[in-house]
């Protein structure tokens, strides 16, 4: 910045029901001076994630809401341009929380740098990043996955998804995907490995996507990363073994009042837990931040001999980060969605 | 038996909605010859579990329905009136799942033999039977409690929820229990020792049992036994602290159609799960019976020097059995429902 005006998105009111344009407002701001202890970063790249839709909403959550009129929360990669902080140097590239907006001011709480020789930037965000390290402590911490056991991902070609599916087929499992569309299926299978991917679009809803399941997977479920909720985890339930483990990472289709209109969930899903014994757990990944080097030193690896492949969909600057926002909470996006709000690094 | 025609009571018809005295038969049937590697007992009292309502449809369950025209399951305490069984001896006072029954046969499979003069018999059914059980091992093995954290048991003083409550009291827990009616709650705090009982029978329904839960634990609630499901779950929910455990013992208002009218389970439930990274996990006492001996060892003595408590309510006579489970499916017991159906031994 150190002179130049900072654009940013932030929160014109909260959504009722579906979230719209009309939710968001882009406005200019004058960069303040730095305090010592504190940098400028000029963003690079900014992440968009489902959860951000959480954040939009009022009342209580897994972090506080966004602030009407306040800039939206998001990830992003950015280089240090200023700097009055004895850890941050001109240069240095890191991600951080630092909204939806060119620039920032951070004092380096929650900021972790990333090496740009490793990997390209953007991974920072996606399979060497929060949706990379979600997937990974799902399948290892929380799932404890075993070679051998069948899992089911919804969302297959998102960006934790894909991941944890990839994972997964490193670790010997045998992966079913779930996605929306048959080009998704046909991505999930020939390109990120799966053994198969069914259409949650199908016709017949839950009973039809349920029988396809338990074509795919005629023993049973072992593991079911959740991350869409509504049709998907009515018709996983039922498949589920004994001593199955349910990974809750995402309710997309229950973020809005829309989507709950779709998909009740019914009484069932709650004695399935019990006459099968399911463990069933939430995981937020803020949670485990503290795994970020024990996971980076199992995964920038598969990445860099391209075990673990993924893909972007990438909007041109910060401005168009709010229609695809929606497009995303839509299924718009194929794989990781992007904003490219600012240029590489020289 | 040798000679005397035993009686049994089987399964006429199964429940269409809520369970009714139709549904059941009693008859009687002739003493079969022992085999090589067989005992055959006289039952002194059956046990009346929750579960067995499951048991009455058909559908996949956690154990294998029964079958019309057979007998009910049900575990009983009996005493060996005759062997052919090298580890069973005459006379010897054994608990198994001797079923609705005066007499019954048995290689010995399931059965563990009860000494009698550690604790009255009928506790082999109740505080140092399955129940007993089901209590430590949820406590202990599945919640993981720790001192200092708040509990709420729901069922408080049924056979389970007395006993989970009790040893969470002896733990350094703070145990609020959720029972139906004012005696019920009374008896928790006053005899069981709970902090706090709560009727969830109160005006007002899961909004006002919410507020009530609120009131007694300010803080939050660390662990849910849950055993009732309906009005209750819904409102201990939204009480659970981040990293909380749901223990699913037990669905009991889920049990038929009719319950399942009263309290659809809300898409919030599932959503908490994610928000606040709960371990919700289910719990069926079977994959536990390794651990009789560590639970033994660890009970009994609290059994003998009265820091357990516990009540009965007691059927007298195997006819008196059906009606006593549809009473106690709709709340009528008080404590651990028995059937006497033969003498102590002499």
């Amino acid at each position: 910045m150190a002179g130049e005006t900072g654009r940013r998105i932030v929160l014109a009111s909260r959504p009722k029901g579906e979230a719209v344009p009309e939710n968001f407002r882009i406005e200019d701001f004058a960069p303040a001076p730095l305090r010592d202890g504190e940098f400028r970063v000029r963003s690079i790249w900014l992440s968009l994630d489902p959860y951000m839709r959480g954040r939009m909403n009022d009342g209580p959550s897994y972090a506080a809401p966004a602030e009407v009129g306040g800039v939206m929360t998001g990830e992003a990669v950015a280089e240090v341009v200023e700097t009055r902080h004895a850890d941050f140097a001109l240069g240095d590239t890191v991600v951080g929380a630092f909204g939806w907006a060119t620039h920032a001011v951070s004092d380096g709480a929650g900021v972790r740098k990333v090496d740009r020789k490793a990997a390209p930037l953007a991974t920072g965000l996606g399979v060497l990043g929060m949706p990379g390290l979600t997937a990974w402590v799902s399948l290892n911490i929380i799932a404890r996955a075993v070679a051998g056991e069948t899992i089911v991902v919804s969302a297959a070609t998102g960006a934790v998804g894909s991941v944890i599916g990839q994972l997964a087929k490193a670790r010997g499992l045998r992966v079913i995907g779930v996605a929306g569309g048959a080009e998704k299926c046909a991505y999930a299978v020939d390109e990120l490995g799966f053994d198969a991917c069914l259409d949650h679009r199908v016709e017949g809803g839950a009973v039809e996507l349920s029988r396809l399941i338990g074509e795919a997977a005629p023993e049973g479920v072992d593991i079911y990363h959740e991350n869409v909720a509504g049709v998907t985890l009515e018709a996983v339930m039922g498949h589920m073994k004994v001593h199955g483990r349910v990974v809750v990472c995402g309710m997309i289709a229950w973020y809005s009042p829309e989507g709950m209109k779709g998909a009740m969930p019914s009484p069932k899903l709650w004695r399935t837990i019990l006459t099968r014994r399911l463990r069933v757990e939430g995981i937020i990944v803020y949670d485990h931040y503290r795994r970020y080097p024990e996971f980076l030193a199992a995964v920038t690896p598969l990445v860099q001999d391209g075990r673990i492949t993924w893909r972007e969909t990438v909007a041109e600057g910060l401005e168009a980060a709010p229609q695809a926002f929606l497009d995303m909470l839509k299924g718009g996006n194929f794989g990781k969605q992007l904003v490219r709000v600012g240029a590489d690094p020289v």
